[in-house]
């Protein structure tokens, strides 16, 4: 039985228990279900949930099972158009804040103008199970939000609500290893964002190996579910390349030799918790435990994706390459390019530049780099160290970032004076290796119209 | 070693503790660490603050166990008129909230209405231990807030932060028994309020026999302190005094045997969490799990206090008594009067319709019941059962309550209808044995100057 | 990577470890270090190694690690020599003993009469891993026991303190499920010896389906370790064939819909193990602890196969079958009879009073029933509820069973008189349909020569 | 309420727990229950007992409870004579051993010879809290002992049986502090035999001090009973006297600025694990712990006292004093003598050198130190490092030791080679401190006759 038929098997197993809540409801008609939902949730709001809402909360979390996509958009309307705010009093409110341009405190302007939905919430929550279901609700809300965009006020308040429920100090470092519960362990495998892992066997390879080490916040209201995990490579130097990292067959580092960290992998694992940030902590946090284990570790740094370099090459204008070098490019369309020795020397000679420049000098309209990989881990105060040639051959590596990677390290003495120049001045704070391929640069710029390859 | 001075030696343990902070920040001038503090608050919310906040958020709460009370103030009043919300943005906010009176949402208005302090109780709590520090400081503010009312906003915003954060769905109901930590155990000593206990033998009388039990509310973040804890002794039949359940010499019941579960003592334990409500939901689910546990139970009850009353009877100006009556409760004035069997019987015919008429008639001017403990209790739903002459002799007994105890009966099936009852109208649900005691009351009314016994 | 060369990659993960200790030590000479071993053991039990016995413990089994099969024979062989007792003090003993036969005490002659390699194993289970060590050693020793019989001294040693340590009141009994450590569950996998597991995926659908469960023994010493394990299926009715337990696609039993419990599996872990009795303990204490988790269950039947019925089709001299039967059971030699509708109505006929008979009335030597797992069952006090045809149709369960299937019951207020009785008298206790299945044998007996079919 | 009234109590509740017992049971006749008791042992041994055999041992332990002294002699008595060797078949092996005295293997001597109770002992075992009921009914037994000596078989295969399964390897090390269980602390202060603990504030100095450790062994089938422990402090120099240790109110050492461990109080919890040794595991284990954790640990001592210094002065024949210094040594008869400066000057002066004297030249007959103490640190590799005078003044320390305490120093490299002179040669490995104060001895010797001085 292969790993995909077997979610698919969960999945409908799943399916048939809500189902089965569906019936012995009595009602299998969502639209019903959507109406008593919403009737229940004013009831939670009134004076009679004070007495019996945890039963009311409990009951509309199980109705909220039973519906389908259209039930859910209603849902969400109503919860923006009958859940908001008291207009009544808060106009009131905003009259008597206005009369005393002075007066010192905008507490009430504040707390009247909070949308009934966040007590709502907050009364859901105290339901069994409540947070897993509102983190699942927000993230059909984002699903829908794409369409729906009048929805953004609902999740402004969810997503404001959740940040302030997911605070990194009530989250709890936790080791995945092997003796990690298979419940964790299958969401790791699910949750896997980078570098995809089949199964379990494939998993073992990843957490037991004497090398290999995987860390993850939990909530402890969500103790099965990770929120985000890091999978790190013990290694001796800093590796230029993913495949020897993932290869089945290879020489174990033992743990006590290992002198570097790499970071090769980190995944959310929640999408109702978009925009709720943990990886600035985690990786942090995952350092400070790493040196304390393994007092021999004194260099921790990534091995990341380039993941928006070929988008750039299609779209900019002012790409700084020449004629010549722009009708090469032309050869990233062919899928087995790397495959090809001369091609891939002339490649190297002028991408290798290019991705230098990418990453220090082309800024989006804010000042930011392009690159989102970047954009986080220089904004979490790393610094960019090496640029790698065709480190990544797997298809999603070449289509994306023409097989580059990069290392950006994280020095601890050096976090904060990086953050504070990358956010100030936009400096992206590289090592002179980085500094130096780009000045292999060529000096012909403002190149327009370089056919991008393909995408696919 | 008696037990005052051993709390005395912890807390000068603590103190010296302190003592040690000071010194090592090498600068033991507490008005120098509060104006440290603030800037490091404002660091904190600025940018540097996303590289290093859990360090500079740890300091400040280290800087924070080196002020007095005088340096509080201080830093309160700076969290009130430093960390308000951004006045100027707040005011282009409602300016564009007004042209559109139509608006559906006031999303904006309440985002940024939002004091700033908020956001820096979110980022204190990352640091460890920081949930901890940040109940303590409330607590401290709160004790300040009773002469310098003009920090109320800023309690306000702590009220609601840690309102969310404590949310019932965080919590974790655990047995308190001769298994739990010392450490849990220590604070059950401490924090009880309603019948003192001395030590851990004390203590031990009211866990570790077999028909008794213990449960509290705990939070992830704060392991070892319990928020909130019952008391609760089983029984054969509802009990009609403490003393009996408090002896150290007794007869055990088997729980197997017994019919009735007495929830006696309810202490709440963090006073920096004042306002935060968890005993509702507390005593329904120990319901629920004694009901598990042991299937024979068929009453669940409270054996309250009566804390207003002797209050009640001094200052109601219209007392149901006559001329005699008014003069005989002069005896209340001697604290022996429980040993003069004449006086007690006289006494019982004249207080037990007021205590009556005190629980179903007296009410505030908001038309709650005078007597706090009642106010909670028909709150969550429950029945006046019975009222008990005689029921508690200590000397806070007799001085509140005229030594009068009763039960509150939770019948999970009456709650929500009792609940609305006594929302709705104000009526106190109660048995026919509290309303036939009320009809033994006198018909002369309105009755002054009664003159009542003197406190202490 | 499919499952197989994962568990080859294991193994030579391991086979590389041993080489390391080999090499660390610096000696990969397996026949020095097994006469450094016996030196070592030598001194652990002398003086020397009351200080320093932890250190020469460990230091023995990881020498253990480095040995080939050659080496510990030669290891066993001198722990059968040099290891056993004193024998000149111990004929002191006996002459004493004999001098005396009215004494009371043999307690000399016990103790006197111990080899000192028992002494030698209880100071190796002092260092850490010391059971686990132990319990694999003697794993080793079975397997050289079949061809170097003399050895069974030291086995019997090894299998009386092994059953003195795992002891059932040291054992935990623990529910495995899907919340339960990988690294466990690898070994559910692997040791699984009834009807196989292939990956995490297929054992998902043992242990995480709600209709399923599973429980298994352990020792605290082993905590990664089942001892041994049964798999449970809660049904409406008592199940007649395996296949649609085990069936990927199938409908849930809501459990408290279920009335019969099915232990369907039954695996015992340790090879080191062997002879010390836990599958008794583990039925009745699962039987318990279902009963409490799920009183609705009336049922308690394992679903087990007939191992040794075509063994005793081909050797028993005193087959109940006619000339006719004889030739018919010919057919069992082609491995698809089973797809032959005609075949098997003649086969069923033949073969379902044979089965009868050789649980009820073909026995050994000894007077016990052939079978080795009806010895098991019935010898634990179950009773032969029901034989079914045609219940596994997978080559082992044709092979071994001719496809046979049966139910034993366990009905724990009989399980003590249905004991006494196979124990007694040899009675196997069966239900009337079993006996009435017995009643449809022809008379006619004692055909010599029918021709077994060939195994494979 | 007192603490030794609250045990009072305790001890009362169990006592009516057992009344309780009796009383269901319907017999509250001891006499009948041992004889009932001892037809189920015999049932549990026989095939029966197979089936049913854990309803039958916990059956067994439940009547135990329910006899007096009496009936626990007539229940020892029948282990002795009726559950000893199967005698008949025990003389037929002796007699085939004897006939092939070349015979190579013992094994069936020693099994015949095992008394039948053993295997009563392990069955027993398995019912739950069969451990630790068969370690109180060894502690009877022990109790019961001394006045009749002919148990002692029994004994035996207790103490063998009880040694197997309390082997080190099973064993687990917990520190013990402020978050430990107080079923578990409350035995700390029950057992602790050294330094009395009068309650739980008093225990917290010991246990929840910074500079403070505690660590016991326990068995996981005895989880809430330590079998052993040890109490630490850290302290910078080597103590020379136990007050200031104990004192309440002292400057707190900050553990990382602790260069001295000192193990000041070992007790042992189970009477019924007597000749148990865990002692000499528990302190090199601790000792590894502390390592790990304060890598500035560098010394590692105990605090220990001198428990035979006086009766060895009362009782030697050769103690090496003049006639002067034995007529000053009556001195120590007044219990006052510590603060009479001039008395203890001259003192110290005769007994620091016999002491040294008793340390180092006293023996017993065996070879062996008189001290107890120092046998069990000697033995166990540890050196006697210092001598300190007037360092216990607590009636215990003068009376047992003369006020005298010794520091034994445990250093890990030296423990294997002190323990094997200790052991060849009874040599008393001591600092040269102690040995000068040897040879400050007077030369004199052999006087007889010095009067002891009085006890108490």
């Amino acid at each position: 039985m292969s790993n995909t038929s077997f979610y698919d098997l969960v999945a409908s197993i799943t399916e048939r228990g809500r189902e089965l809540i569906a019936r012995r409801r009595g009602q299998s008609d969502p639209a019903q279900n959507v109406a008593s939902m919403i009737d229940l949730c004013e009831a939670l709001l009134s004076e009679r949930g004070e007495a019996s809402g945890l039963a009311q909360a409990a009951e509309i979390l199980d109705l909220y099972q039973t519906l389908g996509e259209a039930e859910k958009l209603t849902l969400f309307t109503a919860l923006l158009e009958k859940f908001g705010p008291n207009r009544q009093k808060l106009q009131e409110v905003v009259r008597r804040w206005l009369e005393d341009p002075a007066h010192a405190d905008a507490g009430d302007l504040h707390y009247f103008s909070e949308a009934a939905r966040q007590e709502l919430f907050r009364r859901l929550n105290r339901a069994p199970g409540g947070t897993h279901a509102l983190v699942h609700m927000r993230a059909d809300l984002l699903a829908l939000l794409a369409k729906h965009k009048y929805l953004a006020p609902v999740d402004r308040d969810f997503a404001h609500l959740l940040a302030v429920w997911f605070n990194r100090g009530f989250l709890v470092l936790r080791s995945i290893d092997w003796s990690t519960p298979a419940i964790v362990l299958e969401k790791i495998i699910r949750y896997e964002a980078v570098h995809q892992i089949h199964d379990f066997s494939d998993l073992r390879l990843r957490i037991d190996a004497p090398d290999r080490r995987c860390y993850g916040f939990f909530h402890p209201s969500l103790s099965d579910e990770p929120l985000i995990f890091v999978e790190v490579a013990l290694t001796e130097k800093i590796p230029s390349a993913i495949g020897p990292l993932l290869m089945v067959e290879r020489e174990f580092v033992r743990p006590e030799k290992a002198r570097t960290a790499v970071f090769y992998s980190i995944s959310t694992c929640q999408k109702g918790l978009a925009g709720v940030s943990f990886g600035n902590f985690l990786i942090k946090q995952v350092v400070e435990e790493l040196r304390r284990d393994l007092p021999n570790l004194t260099t921790f740094v990534t091995l990341s994706p380039v993941p928006g370099f070929i988008q750039w090459l299609q779209s900019a204008e002012d790409l700084p390459v020449n004629a010549d070098q722009r009708s090469a490019l032309q050869a990233l369309q062919e899928l087995d390019w790397p495959d090809k020795t001369e091609e891939t020397e002339r490649l190297q000679k002028i991408l290798e530049p290019l991705a230098a420049h990418y990453f220090l000098k082309a800024k989006r309209a804010d000042g930011r780099p392009r690159d989102s990989v970047a954009r986080f881990h220089l904004g979490n105060g790393a610094r960019l160290e090496q640029i790698h040639w065709l480190a990544d051959k797997s298809p999603k590596g070449l289509r994306d970032g023409a097989g580059f990677m990069v290392n950006y390290l994280y020095d601890l003495d050096d976090i904060e004076k990086n953050h504070e120049a990358f956010v100030k001045t936009g400096d992206v704070t590289a090592s002179s290796s980085v500094k130096k391929m780009l000045k292999a640069e060529p000096k012909i710029r403002a190149l327009v119209g370089v056919a991008p390859p393909p995408r696919g």
